[in-house]
C-alpha cells in the first residue's frame, strides 16, 4: 500500500470511528408513532418539579427545556408558551438502603414528554404533542399516530391548567417567594 | 437640565437599575458559619436523584455541579472527586391537588450542600464541607464554625460510601445501564 492510500484508509477509518462515537448516543433512540423526535439532552435540563406516585410506587421528576423553566420560573404557565417542553422521568421506588424511611429512585420506568406547539398540534384540542419511550432501552410507546389519545384522556381533569398537572416547586433563588 | 446633565443622569439610573437588578439575586445570601459561601446558581444545576422522605414528609432533589454530575454519571463516586458539590432541595410534601395519591412538593424547607474537598475539609475527619440555608429567606444554619458535626453524625451510617447516601438515578441517555 502506497502512503496516499494509507493516509486515504487512515482518513475513513477516523470518519467511521467519529461516527460510531456520534451514533451511540440518544439518536439512536427512533420516534414516537405519533412523528415526535426522542428529545436528546432532557438528562441536562432543569428541574421543574419532583414527585411520588404512591399508587403505582414511582418516584418522577419533571424537567423543563429553556423556554419551559423560563416559563416555570416566572410563572408563565397558563398557557405554557409554545417551544416549552415538559420531561417526566419515572423510576420505581423503593426503600432507601441506609435510610429506611425514605423512598428513592431503583428500576428506571420510562420517560414522557409534553411538547407545546399550539398550531403543529391544534388538531388534538391541547396544542401539545405528547410521547413516551419505554425501558433502558427507550421503546416508542404506542402503535400509531394516536397514541397521544391515552396520555389526553388522562390529563383531562387538568384541562384548564393547560394540560399540565405539575405546578412548579419553589426555588427561592430563582423565582419570587409566594405570597 | 442641559443635555449633558441630561445624559449623566440617565447614565447613572441605569446602572443604579442594573445593579439592583444584579443585587436582587443570590449573592445577598450570607455564608455559613464555617465559612461556606452560598453556591449561587444551584438551581441550574443537573439532577442525580430524588427522594420522599416518608418520616418527615418532605420531597427531595439532589442536584450536582458540572463536577458532581460527570462523577455520578461514570460511576465514580467512591470516593466523589475533589471540586464535587451536592444538593438537596428540601419541600414539604403534600397531596398533589388533582392526583390525591400522589405527593408533590409545598412549603420550601431549606437547601443543603455538601462541598468535596479533601485538603481544605480533612479536618473535619469527611474531606467534605457541609452547610445549609434555612426557608425562602435562606438563613444560614447553625451557630458556629462546627456547624457540621451534625451533619456528619447523621451521615456516619454511610461513611464508607464517601458520607452520601444518595445513589445517582439511571438517565439511560446519559448513563451505562446496570449490569
Amino acid at each position: 500500500m502506497n502512503t496516499l492510500a494509507r493516509i486515504a484508509t487512515l482518513s475513513l477509518f477516523a470518519l467511521s470511528a467519529t461516527c460510531t462515537i456520534a451514533s451511540a448516543a440518544d439518536d439512536s433512540v427512533p420516534p414516537s408513532p405519533n412523528g415526535i423526535e426522542f428529545p436528546q439532552g432532557y438528562a441536562d435540563w432543569r428541574v421543574i418539579s419532583i414527585s411520588d406516585r404512591t399508587d403505582n410506587k414511582t418516584l418522577r421528576v419533571i424537567l423543563g427545556n429553556d423556554v419551559a423553566i423560563n416559563a416555570a420560573r416566572s410563572g408563565h404557565t397558563n398557557p405554557w408558551p409554545d417551544g416549552a417542553i415538559l420531561g417526566k422521568v419515572v423510576w420505581k421506588s423503593a426503600a432507601e438502603a441506609n435510610w429506611g424511611a425514605a423512598l428513592a429512585p431503583s428500576k428506571f420506568v420510562h420517560s414522557e414528554f409534553m411538547f407545546k406547539d399550539s398550531k403543529r398540534w391544534a388538531d388534538n384540542g391541547t396544542g401539545w404533542g405528547w410521547a413516551r419511550w419505554k425501558g433502558v432501552d427507550q421503546k416508542p410507546y404506542g402503535k400509531d399516530a394516536n397514541v397521544a389519545q391515552e396520555c389526553i384522556a388522562c390529563h383531562t381533569p387538568v384541562k384548564g391548567r393547560d394540560w399540565v398537572f405539575t405546578t412548579p416547586a419553589l426555588f427561592p433563588s430563582v423565582m419570587p417567594a409566594p405570597q
